[in-house]
């Protein structure tokens, strides 16, 4: 397959949410067009994104909104359930451990981990914060899919390592700072200051 | 000023995050190739980036950071405070307006809004979470510069309605809808679902 620019990864994850509110209205078919109006987009680049992966829809019929909801859902690789762990229980951390909007599309958050002693042992929604001392003993016989990193700065990269040495493929990193990481190892930076500033820049450049 | 691309300002925020880390650290001057490797990019990105705003750094004697720092966040718009209100005090909206990390970049979180009688009144670190019914008489004279939304996705449109009405002007958006506003209020969409919805796509089609 060829290689798919992360903005159209992004805009097929936004058509499935809306996917979604069709089909749980029972709405059967959609246009093109009904989409994009949905996402502020237009329906070429509806229907250019979605011809990347295959052929979706009659002409002139629309979508059949099942159908495309469940090819989306595949395309994104959500037709499997992934572990997920967390590791920093801080306000950001703790927040995201017991979002159930994850595990409701198939991310199941399996583990926390602090250093905090005043925090291993406490228990959120039935998981128990561990030790990050045990990462290694947990989790080196099934790493988890996806860690989710929400330490302080200075202790990410570490963190970090520990976990490609287990295995761990795939980060969603909210420390402020850039991880190095092997080639084959993806993270996703979630960082609230840049959003924060991209907006103070508009507000200043008005 | 000619338009920035986003993902200029995006770098630049980047940028500010490694010339806090030097200053830091009483480090005088630094080169483009410095703060390039410490972002992962290329020496050449980093002059292009700055040379959009100026003439920074002498030939052959890097950039002095005290200065350059200064510069950057002034393009910024850090140079002067931002009033932040977040509405909503669930665990996303509460995770950020305990964020230490907003207030010590001048973002300061002055207002936090909910609808349930069991959150408003809680006080958290010296912040009252406020009834939403008071947005107009709270805000009306004075609206914040900047706004998280962090309700759920059925409310979200309605709060944003009534905070332009206001006169908000910018909007850091949580809630998994595209909020619809006039052209020059500016909307900074955080979405977790799709941060992790890139992670298992690209763990599908590795």
């Amino acid at each position: 397959m060829r290689k798919i620019a992360e903005s159209t990864v992004r805009r097929l994850s936004l058509y499935l949410r809306f996917l979604e509110e069709f089909e749980a209205k029972g709405i059967a078919t959609v246009s093109s067009g009904e989409v994009a109006r949905r996402g502020g987009t237009t329906s070429a680049q509806v229907r250019k994104d979605l011809s990347l992966f295959g052929s979706f829809g009659k002409r002139g019929m629309g979508y059949s909104v099942p159908e495309l909801t469940r090819a989306v859902r595949d395309i994104l690789g959500l037709g499997r359930p992934y572990v997920v762990a967390v590791v920093g229980a801080g306000n950001v951390g703790s927040a995201l451990a017991r979002y159930s909007g994850f595990a409701s599309r198939g991310f199941h958050v399996r583990w926390v981990y602090d250093q905090d002693p005043g925090k291993v042992g406490l228990s959120w929604d039935g998981l128990r914060v561990r030790d990050v001392e045990n990462l290694e003993s947990d989790l080196a016989d099934h790493p988890p899919d996806i860690v989710v990193v929400a330490t302080p700065e200075g202790a990410a990269q570490g963190v970090a390592d520990r976990l490609v040495t287990l295995g761990v493929k795939a980060f969603l990193n909210f420390a402020p700072v850039q991880l190095a990481v092997p080639e084959d190892v993806m993270v996703k930076n979630v960082n609230m200051a840049i959003e924060l500033e991209t907006l103070s820049y508009a507000l200043r450049h008005r």
